[in-house]
């Protein structure tokens, strides 16, 4: 009973109202075009941040990226549907505004443009809670650990072979020991021979993964695993497209490479799936797309179920902190898109593995000034008499 | 050879590319608040058109609709990711554009807001498509009949019960011989209650189905099945999450009731999971949400192959070509967002069966100055130097 009411006075005290929600869109360009066998070619990414800002002053921001489509429309859910819902409601009640969210969406949400959108709110109540309560997001999301296993990847189907080993280089010298490429060539010994050079240029001591972004049909990734078998290669990801999650189990059971896939998982259930039927070696959750800190930390306690290593897909300078802190911490993916070169603290590795901040919060604070001019200025937004 | 050079020949003659893609955001008000188990309550539905117009002058509008919630996002997505990239396309490959469209916006799409703009894209196609050919919808969609059962749908769970079985008398005055009504209070006994009234109400021959849009769990929803057994219910529709289709396939197990669902199922791999898991008596896709014309008439395929009736969910003055021209036609449902009305033909229904429009196209024209006090006037689109 006391224990009761001490629990009601403490939520009422660290209980704050959201107060005001801004959201930014920017269209980033890359200092180079960057391919993959699916998405095509990328000359820009987004990146689409939404600023929490509490009754008590306190602040947070989250942010999602995509390859170049869907920013406007995220933005517009989340000025639209999203924000206009959690103005007022308690900041602080980080579970109950996920699961508000879920449902407040649900007929045009379960994935899609609706998880990034929410993604970018839960990520900046994190911030805010770990900033009112000094503590940095690794301690926050598990606390197992403060470094992790990093791999540079990167989206270079289409580079000629000297550049793809030159960037292999790149990423040695940049202190990593871990990598990946892409795949998915129509011709598949096209493939193989990139796969023999990389592993003959990198040696046999380096860790070494290959993405085909689910190009291949179930047969053509069987035969492709089969025949690079003898390189060593740590995983083979999305060989197939990331609905058929019984396709990955046939291939998974052909061959004796581990398969991994998570960035295209959205939702709670299409990770259960995942884990249930398609036979993975790794699972790899991005908190950009699958419902923020949040739904990564449930991907995570799945993760744990189904004894598989937690690993993630994209803006690492977040995931450092996420991945360091689980007991089955798998691997940091070094993605290509440089959002961490717009933050004040871009990924710090030492001795081969990646560092998360200390700092009170998630950790990521954008240098606001590098990112102006890239903001998409669409005109302010503005409402008819019906809505 | 020749023959390949005449498909060729004819090819090019009756190609035409994309010129013009126009969509328009309409929130339309309801004459009473609607409320349901899940989504709250409803007080204006959403309506998104794209009007496409290719190069031979040739004209076609498409559209989708939403409760209240995701109608700017749709739009967005549409004038930022998808017409720009579908103009000067060949606007009679249906298929391409269908294809193209979910390759290019597959990072953020997979169902969602994804499925809702391109099924406007493609109602819009299929409408030109049926206007240069002379054929209206239920032909070109298979042919098999032009008219279909059909019972009316209230979202009326909290209608008092007085109200409840006013409505029932209003659907029967108005030619129907099927009802279906919303099931989902917190207390079970007020949904047996009302199931039960309703059936003395419009006593044994009218079809009465019962819809809880998702709102129960596994075990709640067997309980709920076992006591409305002796009530002679046609469908138990959504009794749970939709993506639990193994809690589904329980269900259907343990009671007499045959369930149904379709309305939140996206892409055409949820389709099949809910065919392969689910046990469902009766599916119902809904060509706003899960790929247009296109896509229904996939899931409708797919509906042969596991001998399962298709139906469908909203906008009856549409999906009645559709369900109309199948061989294994079910139930068409006069949804209460009144979409019809607002068109030059709003639903026929003659001797308790609904009638396909004759007319080449989609038979279905919007009266636009209807519409209009209802648009919502965002600014025009506005792009920064860096898009
Ligand atoms: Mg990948
Ligand atoms: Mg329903």
């Amino acid at each position: 009973m006391i224990y009761g009411l001490l629990t009601i006075a403490y939520r009422f005290f660290k209980m704050s109202k959201i107060k005001n929600i801004k959201v930014r869109l920017f269209n980033v360009p890359l200092s180079e075009v960057l391919s993959d066998a699916k998405h095509g070619d990328h000359t820009h990414f987004e990146l689409v941040t939404t600023t929490i800002t509490l009754e008590d002053g306190s602040e947070g921001t989250g942010y999602t990226y995509t390859g170049g489509k869907g920013g406007h429309s995220i933005k517009a859910m989340l000025e639209h549907d999203i924000a206009p819902a959690l103005l007022g409601k308690d900041g602080t009640a980080i579970d109950e505004i996920y699961d508000f969210m879920e449902w407040h969406i649900h007929y045009v949400g379960r994935g899609g443009i609706a998880s990034f959108a929410i993604s970018t709110v839960d990520i900046a109540l994190w911030d805010i809670k770990g900033k009112k309560t000094g503590q940095p997001l690794w301690k926050m999301a598990g606390g197992a650990g403060h470094t992790c296993k990093a791999y540079c990847g990167g989206i270079d189907l289409m580079f000629p072979l000297e550049k793809l080993l030159n960037n292999m280089k790149g990423y040695l010298a940049a202190g990593f020991n871990a990598v990946k490429i892409k795949i998915g060539r129509e011709n598949l010994d096209e493939d193989i021979a990139r796969i023999k050079a990389v592993r003959e240029y990198i040696g046999p001591d380096v860790t070494f993964m290959v993405d085909a972004n689910y190009s291949m049909s179930v047969d053509k990734a069987i035969e492709c695993s089969k025949r690079m078998e003898e390189c060593d290669i740590t995983w083979f990801e999305e060989p197939t497209i990331p609905d058929d999650y019984l396709g990955f189990s046939k291939i998974a059971e052909a061959t004796n490479v581990p398969l991994a896939m998570g960035e295209n998982l959205h939702t709670i259930h299409e990770f259960e799936y995942a884990f249930e039927q398609a036979k993975l070696g790794f699972i790899q959750p991005d908190a950009s797309n699958c419902g923020g800190i949040t739904g990564w930390l449930k991907a995570a306690e799945l993760s744990r179920k189904y004894n598989t290593p937690v690993c993630s897909h994209g803006m690492q300078e977040l995931h450092v902190s996420l991945v360091s802190a689980q007991p089955n911490s798998g691997w940091l993916e070094v993605h290509s898109f440089p959002i961490d070169e717009y933050t004040i603290r871009p990924l710090v590795v030492e001795n081969h593995r990646a560092v998360a901040p200390d700092e009170p919060g998630i950790g990521v604070t954008f240098e606001w000034n590098k990112l102006e001019s890239y903001e998409v200025k669409s005109a302010p937004v503005a409402y008819s008499g019906h809505v």
